[in-house]
């Protein structure tokens, strides 16, 4: 039943754009998981004050830049980029404590947000505020600066079939240390 | 500035599992744009229909399937995919009228959420009803049986900043046509 052709093996990505963004390293890096716990909630709650409030650019480039035609219509959009700056070796890893925490259970890297994944692809819906020409501007884009951009989709409901979500206590225990203080 | 090192280019990305659906073609296939426009809407209609009551099987493939330990916590995931029956020529289109309705304005891919786009992974927040050992099962998913599974994670909501969407004219009318009848 699997039809996918041997031209579409390997499946490949070509960047159509690049992030402009004033955050240009990982807040949470490799080697930096033995910094006390109170010290790291602090620089996570100013970094994701900060994010809150960013105004990021998203550069498309010359090729793709009339598939961003209509797109103004929308006021969110999805944005699919690859984090550059994971080591490729890390997309081998099984499982993690969440955001380096090791008070916290490990857990399967599909049951989290990390960027280190098989297939490193992020996505984060956030609002367009802007096109200019083959720039967008939006708000709130945790992307690091130079991240490759994969794709632009418009935010769209029959998309988000959401009710009621559920979430476990290990990611309650994070907002919760985060909203403290 | 952009650091992707050579290792990493061209991004390429390996399938951690495969799509099990009811669903086994597209419904809206080239070559179909001259149906009456009433009976294509039927056909949508209840296209629709069944996606909502649908439940699919996520087949995740033995190397990562323990990435999956900690997801039954959550209610939603979101789900990345590979749509494979698309001609991998129809990558390089720009501009398509939605739903191939001539009737509606063209717009740019990035615009739409067309599956035949310059990098074609598909995004999808479903409600998950279970986990069984590598399989999950969810519900409303509109991916084609045999679809390539890019990536699996959890539906968190601090990377989902929308409040009060707005949508163009054409969306709008699309989705008057599908209620009306």
């Amino acid at each position: 039943m699997n039809d996918i052709s041997d031209k579409q093996l390997p499946l490949q990505l070509t960047p159509v754009g690049e992030v402009r963004s004033p955050f240009k390293t990982p807040i949470l890096r490799a080697g930096k998981s033995d910094i006390e716990l109170e010290e790291r909630l602090d620089k996570i709650r100013e970094h994701e004050r900060q994010i809150k409030n960013t105004v990021s650019e998203l550069l498309i480039f010359d090729p793709w830049r009339d598939l961003l035609d209509g797109i103004e219509a929308f006021s969110h959009i999805l944005v699919l980029y690859w984090p550059h700056l994971i080591d490729p070796e890390r997309r081998q890893l099984q499982k993690i404590h969440p955001m380096g925490r090791k008070d916290l259970p490990r857990q399967g890297i599909f049951a989290t947000r990390s960027p280190a994944r098989p297939n490193p692809v992020l996505v984060s819906t956030v609002p367009l505020l802007a096109r200019e020409g083959s720039v967008l501007k939006v708000k709130g884009l945790e992307a690091l600066d130079g991240s490759p951009l994969i794709d632009i989709k418009p935010y769209v409901e029959v998309y988000q079939n959401v009710e009621n979500p559920r979430f476990p206590d290990w990611l309650h225990q994070i907002h919760r240390d985060l909203e403290g203080a």
